[in-house]
């Protein structure tokens, strides 16, 4: 049975229930540590299971978050989380522990962090790569306000495939003296890894030498654990040298290398940081840890327990849900194109099971690429591939790839290179918040010249576009589809053609002529029936393509209607509605547009349906905006 | 004297002019390549004595440009050149020496590579980075369609401090096993590099040891260079050994190292790549070379060299031109601003030169920060000082700052960090073509929330919202100027304070409403005389800000006037003219608005004078735009 979220809060543990802040992790008694560390997995293993979020990276970093918050003093010391979906743990040491239930519910703790909800968040995050830089930027600011503080970056294996991870450590020398990055090697991002550091990583780990050197290195500190920090300075630095393992790679990068070490092994990476605090040169410490630790269903399945939603604590299962989601369609889909056409190739960015591609790896490994989190790169790599006649699907989730902008403009479009941009959670993600919700796309992508973009109103639809982009070569093309399903239609065995720039009429009045785009052609829908309740003409429009609009159609029920509505799952500026006010104004119809679409402002976190009715998507809302326009009936 | 580009264009020598294509490359004898070499140089100083364009950079690559095309055979084989302004001389080996008078004039040859312009560009560029991605996805497309042909990516060594490059090596050895990477290796970028790559490459150079194995392994070539080359091919397998030298870096990537060799010896060029196509593994060939090779001016001054206008080509001077530019203006103020105050830091992209932050890192070094060409790092960067009230100055040139677009939206607006982002080159960039017109920053930022984002109509109203960037802290705040002078207004020593979302109205009248933003106000203020003229009534509105939008003034005189128009150098879509007619409409006023803005497409190469007309950005073409909505006075 999974527990259901509304029932009582689970229970902390004694030594976790005392820990206001992290002055209280250091009043602690080493020998404590370890229970405290049981503590904290036990109440994620049963917290996480009611409300959901990313429990197996959490249980990977529990000795982690206890050793940096017993060593460093938050707040004036600086942790950067790369990602910071790990950061549940460091939100429990800092006085956050009896709100963990609430994680990624409206008003309740974020999933990531966020500086505005503890003075402990240095920095918030929720894209991968972003912790060395930002954290670089600290310890430069450190340098400059002639502080003594210490900053550090934790960042898993994955951020190391990322271009501004790269960036950074190319930097990292050259600013500051002091600096901590912190590489906490599970091996997995969200999917294994990929790419030639993976490899490299992996080498390590499993190199003998390391084993040995690691294991001896481990009993001398704790040979010495009970003595003054002060008397063992030497000593530990010492065996912190034997912990030395001059790795070649980062050394080039002017980083002093410390490693690998365990990073469940409490004790050590205590010493070790208390060691790392005293040096004067930027230095990285390799820790290898296990994604899941502690909780059995999360070690056999870590990619599943990354993040996913409430689960039975027993087993570790999950509900099976409704419909199939999009991604699967499009997985799916994509992948029966492609046998069919052996010049289909699939690209993901370290997402083969969000983007649903491993059904492509599975049955078309050859054709599959994965890149690692490494969006820019993906998307030139495409490009590449379209100069020859392959046919790429790139599959990002919307609002990463946000990081391929410059690639869309100046490689893509500029050389109308057939791209097939798939972009998942294209719209509100719900949960995650304001880091994942993909309400920027139509903002990014209008005023790309030559693309097309389209977003299906179900999922027969997604399926006929998906066709129509497999046979498209004039440029690039994009798709927007939702997490989730679409509106839960079964897949018809036969197929529509789709064409170019053109919308779906599928109700004709003369009152009002709503404009219901993708997932919200449903809200479309709804409101024409409230509408047509009270006496009202409606027009009922599918715009499919957000580029190039369907300006004979728009125009024509503009000059028919008396207003005009748009639903869209995006922000109001630059969205799919501003196209359409901009297109009826250019040609001089002056019809009003109502807009259904997001605020000017980053949207909280929360169950879609609590944060639409809040901010006014919702069909009573539209009626409201709508009937301003026209004599009640 | 400067030639004038009217004048004749100057002679081709006898070898040059005989190259119609890289077939005829292959047909000279090796004893001719130098005289080749020779003859190109001559050309190419000649040439952009006239037009202007990137001299150094091409200079530095003529001996390897001939080796490629000696060795391998386009387009069958692929070149992909990073950045690509190095490829004038591939364009004058492919059929194309003839028109190189013609480089970065209208419907000239364009500056850097197109896909458009010859079947042999096999991958255009202009922005740094892109090449081993693209070539990357190029060798797959080629395992995929089972070919036999040879891709060679050629970079820079400033485009290892970028992300892309650095996916990519990460990518390679797991995607291919036919792939060329030459690793032009001059220390320079645009200005020179930064950071621990750099000093790695540096330190290899200057290691004696391969001076000498270099040494020993070109006369070892040299001596076989008489023999029949199915011969010599182990020989100079064994010669190749002799230059090869385990190179860590690249190594741990995957990739097999050569080098370094010397660059402009033709020979040893030409027979490493032989021997480098018979691989079969991914290779990195590290050759150094000399920017601005063959031309005294250039190599004493390869900063101003990398590219510029015309100069006189005895002494490589050029012409003082007039008004400072508005890069020399923000470089001045804010090196004014932060000599008061200690908290203001300034950050540039590998670009002291062209933002004009020489001038700061002149003056204060000790808060300049340059990161190489790192947009994504910069900018989070950026966000780390932020967060410790630390004031970054972060100037990359608009089209670069698409970069950044993640950056902008999850770290530094979701988090309201007050970077100031300072966009030079915003608008058309003019010679350099549509990858470097500053087109699409309005459509990327518009929408992001909270974002205050101003242009100026003249150099102090720029002095004066660069004092209000340095005062500004509630979150990030942009400013967009163009390439060169904006109104060639002289400093005034008084400063005016700029209001947040204010406008500023110059004049009141009742027909029409001219808006014109920043360079563009210039425009406007022609038409509103040639309105006049004709009897009009003109309001005439310096916006100063794209966001948030002087909802109040706007409105105001919408309702007043019969007809608006807006000035932008920008395009149409997601655009400041598009922010006003979406804010009118929201606020149920429906006055016309006509708007002045690039298309939606790609704008060419050429001078802004001639683009601006032949795009309809003229003050004529607005008042017929105009008076359309007017009755004849």
């Amino acid at each position: 049975m999974i527990p259901s979220a509304s029932s009582e809060p689970p229970a902390l543990g004694p030594l976790l229930s005392a820990i206001k802040s992290p002055d209280d992790v250091k009043k602690l008694m080493d020998i404590q540590l370890p229970d405290l560390a049981a503590e904290i997995r036990h109440s994620l293993i049963s917290s996480l299971a009611r409300t959901g979020g990313h429990l197996g990276p959490n249980l990977g970093v529990v000795e982690l978050s206890i050793a940096l918050h017993r060593v460093f003093s938050t707040p004036a010391d600086k942790f950067v989380f790369d990602v910071a979906h790990q950061g549940y743990v460091h939100k429990m040491l800092t006085g956050r522990a009896d709100q963990i239930h609430t994680i990624r519910t409206y008003k309740g703790l974020n999933g990531f962090l966020l500086r505005s909800e503890s003075p402990h968040d240095a920095y918030g995050a929720g894209h991968a790569g972003t912790a060395l830089s930002a954290a670089l930027g600290m310890a430069a600011a450190r340098d400059q306000l002639k502080e003594d503080s210490h900053v550090v970056a934790v960042a898993g294996d994955a951020a190391f495939t990322c271009g501004p991870t790269l960036e950074a450590l190319n930097n990292i020398s050259e600013t500051t003296k002091k600096f901590i990055v912190v590489l906490n090697d599970n091996e997995w991002s969200i999917d294994k890894n990929v790419g030639a550091i993976a490899k490299y990583f992996n080498a390590l780990q499993t190199h003998s030498t390391y084993a040995s050197v690691r294991n001896k290195a481990a009993n001398f500190v704790e040979k010495h654990a009970g003595k003054a920090v002060r008397n063992l300075a030497h000593k530990v630095e010492e065996g912190a040298k034997n912990l030395l393992f001059p790795n070649v790679l980062f050394e080039k990068f002017g980083l002093r290398y410390y490693g690998p070490i365990d990073g469940h092994d409490l004790h050590l990476l205590v010493r070790t940081f208390e060691h790392l605090k005293t040096l004067n040169e930027p230095v990285l410490l390799h820790i290898i840890t296990e994604k899941g630790r502690g909780y059995q269903p999360a070690l056999n399945n870590p990619g599943k327990f990354h993040g996913l939603g409430a689960y039975n604590i027993e087993d570790g299962s999950t509900s099976l849900s409704g419909p199939p989601t999009a991604s699967e369609i499009f997985g799916r889909t994509v992948t029966d194109l492609a046998k069919k056409d052996q010049s289909i190739v699939a690209i993901t960015g370290a997402m083969p099971g969000g983007t649903r591609l491993d059904i492509f790896k599975a049955e078309i490994p050859e054709r599959y690429y994965d890149v690692g989190i490494a969006e820019e790169h993906a998307a030139l790599f495409a490009c590449g591939l379209a100069t020859r006649g392959i046919k790429p699907f790139l599959a990002i989730y919307s609002t990463f790839m946000q990081r391929a902008y410059d690639m869309i403009l100046h490689d893509m479009a500029l050389q109308d290179l057939p791209v097939r941009l798939c972009m998942d959670r294209g719209g509100l993600s719900g949960d995650d918040g304001p880091t994942h919700h993909g309400l920027f796309d139509i903002g990014y992508l209008r005023h790309v010249p030559g693309i097309v973009f389209m977003q299906p109103k179900d999922e027969n639809e997604m399926v006929d576009m998906l066709h129509l982009m497999a046979s498209y070569e004039k440029g690039p093309i994009a798709i927007r589809y939702p997490r989730g399903p679409i509106a839960g239609t079964p897949i018809s065995p036969t197929r529509s053609e789709i064409a170019i720039g053109k919308a779906e009429v599928l109700a004709e009045g003369s009152d009002v002529a709503l404009l219901g785009l993708g997932t919200m052609f449903e809200m479309a829908l709804q409101t024409k029936a409230l509408l047509e309740e009270k006496g009202y003409s409606v027009t009922l429009i599918n715009p499919r393509f957000i580029k190039p609009l369907d300006a004979e159609t728009i125009t024509r029920y503009a000059k028919q209607c008396k207003v005009l509505c748009t639903f869209e799952d995006h922000v109001l500026h630059n969205g799919f509605g501003c196209g359409v006010i901009e297109l009826l104004h250019d040609a001089g119809v002056y019809t009003p547009v109502e807009r259904i679409a997001w605020p000017d402002a980053f949207v909280e976190h929360g169950k879609p349906e609590i944060l639409r009715e809040l901010h006014g998507l919702t069909p009573e809302a539209a009626v409201a905006k709508i009937t301003k326009h026209l004599q009640t009936k």
